[in-house]
């Protein structure tokens, strides 16, 4: 998919709401980009070798893990800055291209990337009791960064 | 300065409250970050080697230039996870050693990372109108990158 289909189907109304109301019940509490990233490490494991730079990520060292913190909660600030932007078109093109450039510079490209996507349902889940057409429309936006990705 | 001594200085109330203050004036403006960088480029025009990433920054292209609008937005967004953050110490402390990670990467090291002070300065005086103790506390924060990036 083009990055700029994938921007239409992310931004079209009805998953801009969705996105939007679940991203507002969960987006005060910063740890749960922490969260996101033990969600990701627990469910798909092949992820982890992704993050030698954070070193001991197994799960008895994750609350103690000062890089880890840095790392979600900067993570939860990207994501942010993309449900910001739903409503303009260009700039969510921007901010997800900037936050390209560090993936593919890793060789994290869309393959790699969409692993977030259970993680992310699972969050969405357990945080805001939401229903499979929020998870659809969170995906769309994934699929936004996944098609900046494969361009490489 | 110690990393420790320069957050200790940055979140003692005083700046604090300072920093907040005015950040709440601008934060709204995602676009401010990118203004930010132009005024980095006008007043550091030494910096402007550190991007080459992005392409043609000379002054008529800036407007039109989408790499650095998306530089600029998500630059604004780490200051504002740096702002939020104020009140947590060791999360502070995270986030700014995370942001560091790709700048000791480029080699953008203490002495570089400072450029951002006067076009910083400039931007809180267009913008909110500061006065110069707003100037000197948000120079405290900038000083908390600068001591992680020393350590390199």
């Amino acid at each position: 998919m083009s990055v700029a289909k994938a921007i239409e189907d992310a931004t079209q109304p009805g998953n801009r709401n969705l996105i939007r109301e679940s991203w507002n019940m969960m987006a005060a509490d910063r740890k749960n980009g922490v969260e996101l990233m033990r969600l990701l490490f627990e469910m798909a494991p092949e992820s982890k070798k992704e993050f030698t730079r954070l070193g001991d990520i197994s799960p008895a060292n994750i609350p103690y893990n000062r890089k880890l913190n840095g790392h979600g909660i900067t993570l939860w600030y990207a994501l942010m800055s993309f449900v910001d932007h739903l409503d303009s078109p260009n700039d969510l093109e921007d901010v997800c291209r900037k936050f390209a450039v560090n993936h593919v510079a890793r060789n994290v490209l869309d393959d790699k990337f969409a692993w977030i996507k259970k993680p992310l349902e699972a969050l969405l889940k357990n945080k805001c009791n939401c229903k499979q057409d929020v998870v659809n429309a969170w995906c769309k936006l994934i699929d936004v960064i996944c098609a900046v990705l494969r361009e490489g």
